[in-house]
C-alpha cells in the first residue's frame, strides 16, 4: 500500500542553491532507495525549518527508510526530528490531481 | 515561488472508500481552488490522523487557502489543526523525481 512519509526538523541552513550542492550527492542516493517513488525537498529559511515529503510503493520500505535516514540525520547533528507515516486516501487524491507515480 | 504546504488534524474516520463518498464534492472544489497544482489526501487509521499535501503556485495562493481550508475544517468540528507551508527545493528534487506539476 502507498505510505506517504512527511519528515520535518529544525535547521538553520543552507538553503536553496547551497544546500544543492551540499546535498547532491546524497539527493543521488535517496533516489535510489528501494520503494521509493519520489521526495519533495522541503525548507522554510524564515521559521528555519526543513525536511521532505516521500512517496513510498509500501509501508516496509517507508519504515525502513525512516528509521536509516532520522539515524543519518541524527549524526549530522540534527535534533527535534519529527517524522509521520500516512497512507493515501487514492480516490479523494484522484480528484485533486494528487502524483502518485 | 511554489509553496507546498502539509496540513494534519486529528480525526477518527472515516477513511478510504467511505470518505472518499462522503468528501467528493469537497474535492471537487478543492481541486479548483485558485493556486492549487495538486493535492495528496493522508489519512491514518491507527493513529487517529489524517490530513493533505497541497502544492501552490505561489505562496499568496498557499496562505489564502489555508486561512479558509481551516476554518472549513474548524466548523466541522475538527480542532488540533497542524498546517505549516514550505518553500520547495527544485533543483534536489528534481534528483529524486519530485512531481512539481
Amino acid at each position: 500500500m502507498l505510505t506517504l512519509l512527511r519528515i520535518e526538523f529544525p535547521f538553520s541552513g543552507p538553503f536553496g542553491l547551497t544546500l544543492l550542492q551540499e546535498m547532491r550527492g546524497l539527493a543521488s542516493s535517496i533516489a535510489d532507495e528501494p520503494g521509493l517513488i519520489w521526495k519533495i525537498w522541503t525548507e522554510n529559511a524564515d521559521e528555519n525549518m526543513a525536511g521532505g515529503i516521500y512517496l513510498f510503493r509500501d509501508q516496509v520500505s517507508a519504515s525502513r527508510y525512516t528509521e536509516m535516514h532520522c539515524a543519518r540525520l541524527a549524526e549530522f547533528g540534527l535534533t527535534g526530528i519529527d517524522a509521520k507515516q500516512f497512507q493515501v486516501n487514492e480516490g479523494l487524491t484522484a480528484l485533486t490531481r494528487g502524483p502518485l507515480e
